[in-house]
């Protein structure tokens, strides 16, 4: 399989091990067994060895994994080894609350830039970063090298502003808008689902009671 | 496995596939195979088997499933054949975003109160709902049958909040907070973490390049 082609669920279950790796490389263990792995953090030990394998990750027998170089192995297959500048589109309250979310601006991702439409919001702050007119997209994605847009705009509003990044130049875009896009010129969508968390919770309301 | 085990990532290929029936019963399809619903969603024909199988669904050779049922049937698994009262917590950007969000007020899911502890948010108007005094909080769960509850406040606030909404009575939380919960009596807690979705969009971005 081309690492193009790995699917989002299994990219996300990459982001879990992760995640995993960073904790165990703060409580300083060096190596671990995909079975410790699993246990410890509620996933399973094959998919692991199935996943990691796919990259040429092999733990060793009796040994496990390597905890520093596996982790750096993920970051660099996620992309995460390289500066990712991400531009928000629409300053309400989810691009702002994004604008100021510290995850959004450690390590591999960093906010650089708040558009709006609405006279009002323009020239606002949030944080570091003033709200800009929409109208400077384009300068603003080129000066900064943004290759990422998230877009925090009305469901009526989205279509016509992942355009508007597309233009820019911007490569991936993160949707909040309640809205299904449609990728067009390779420039890869993300649909953020927020029900699917409230799924996973009335699941466990339901098997538990 | 008994169902209460299924791990998160499975839950959420369980809400994939749901989205994916009700598209298509949208488009009047009654029958589709795993092939097909794997080829048009882009999603794995095996693992649809493997996961569905896991609930006594099994698709009819030449056939398939079909769509109303295992719609039915996956809702009912995921606990969305019953409605969930849920209370915000913290009435900042994504609290507000969160109350106004379509998806939270629709279906199996429905906002019932908001709270925040800051005395000029208490009164204030988000849409149909009134912020109220985090004292209401026991009073407002337990008259209302709140089974779910949303953390919107900042981490530092986030322990006290979730033991507050553990006292109240609420069964599952949804964290916002960029903060880990330690589970305590059984109130399942998600942490929900947006940079998920930016590694996988980095992904594409490192592998399309």
């Amino acid at each position: 399989m081309a690492s193009g082609d790995t699917p989002p669920l299994a990219l996300n279950r990459l982001s879990v091990y992760l995640r995993a790796l960073r904790a165990l490389q703060r409580e300083g263990i060096e190596r671990i067994s995909s079975q410790r792995l699993a246990s410890r953090f509620g996933l399973s030990a094959p998919q692991i060895r199935k996943d990691l394998a796919q990259y040429g990750e092999f733990g060793i027998r009796g040994i496990g994994y390597d905890v520093v170089s596996l982790r750096r192995r993920l970051e660099h297959v996620l992309g995460l080894d390289r500066r990712h500048a991400a531009v928000i589109v629409g300053a309400g309250n989810i691009g702002t609350a994004l604008a100021r979310f510290p995850g959004l601006n450690t390590g591999a991702f960093h906010i650089v830039a708040v558009f709006d439409i609405d006279p009002k919001r323009i020239g606002a702050r949030i944080g570091d970063l003033t709200v800009r007119d929409p109208l400077e997209l384009a300068e603003v994605v080129e000066s900064t090298g943004a290759d990422m847009g998230i877009l925090a705009v009305p469901a009526e509003a989205a279509a016509e502003n992942y355009f508007a990044l597309v233009g820019a130049g911007v490569r991936a875009v993160l949707n909040f808008a309640p809205v299904r896009l449609e990728e067009v010129d390779g420039v890869r969508v993300k649909d953020v689902d927020l029900t699917i968390f409230l799924e996973e919770l009335a699941h466990h309301l339901v098997s538990s009671s």
